[in-house]
């Protein structure tokens, strides 16, 4: 058994004073890490329906990708603005300065499709939450929403009911 | 044998009056597709000895982890400023209007390894011409590049010369 932690580095006052970073750059370099943890996000949500894996760019990819094949389902990106070619669903959301906006094409998943969201880490939330808006405008059923690493203590966990939240490693809290 | 070409979509003027935008999500979003050109990616350099695979981001990273992953090997991100957290090798490139930057941490991978670079789609070579240069400072080894799509006419692959390129679909040339 890989012990996944010993692989992501805390980078200190990044990006501002007073934040530890958790940098997961370590453990994708790793091939028995990155397997590991492959491996512990698809047991996350393991024997249920899932038709759709969902990620928002960049990181969430890394682990989306990976996840549809392991699953034989098919991978749908989330977007920032000017990346998707096709018509669109958007969202905007506000993040601590300013605002950012998600995309997602309008054709990407299915009305009643059982779609299951993955991002490398759940801090507030605010990108994930965006994801589920997009995804609700579809009429797909989130299923759930699976991380690798959870920061207990910023309460994203909360903010993303009622959709379910699993992570594989937690911190704080 | 999954046609790919039938899951890329031709998006006419995207992002501008007569580009043909060739949108991969149809392919993403379809499963047996999604694992056929997973696959037909993997064959490109099979047989030959790759330590690290490496992607920049965001849509490098939708085929590179899973390459990894099936390679046994580490994935490595090379990221637009501002997202990788430690001491970083930087590498400043031309767009058509202004420039980009790309950064690759200095720790990512070892002088002598040998690495793969992946991406879905080879243009005119920009980004990853800034890869290879990123993963020379370390004195890592590229093995070569490796593509979902070639866009013959654009002339990527003499300015990646003498790094070897290898596309799965070819349009145009």
């Amino acid at each position: 058994m890989v012990d996944l932690k010993k692989f992501v580095r805390d980078v200190a006052d990044y990006p501002k004073p007073g934040i530890i970073f958790r940098d997961i750059t370590p453990l994708l370099a790793d091939a028995n890490a990155l397997e590991a943890a492959t491996d512990a996000l698809a047991e996350l949500f393991e024997g249920e329906d899932i038709d759709v894996i969902a990620a928002a760019e960049a990181r969430g990819f890394i682990f989306a990708a990976p996840l549809a094949l392991r699953l034989g389902v098919g991978f749908v990106p989330i977007r920032k603005p000017g990346k998707l070619p096709y018509d669109s669903h958007t969202h905007s959301y506000d993040l601590e300065y300013g605002s950012d906006e998600l995309h997602l094409h309008v054709d990407a998943v299915e009305k009643g499709q059982r779609v299951l969201l993955v991002d490398d880490l759940l801090a507030t939330g605010g990108t994930m939450e965006a994801c589920c808006r997009l995804l609700e405008k579809t009429g797909a059923e989130v299923v759930g929403c699976a991380f690798l690493i959870h920061l207990v203590e910023l309460g994203g966990e909360r903010r993303l009911e009622p959709h379910r939240c699993r992570s594989v490693l937690n911190y704080g809290g």
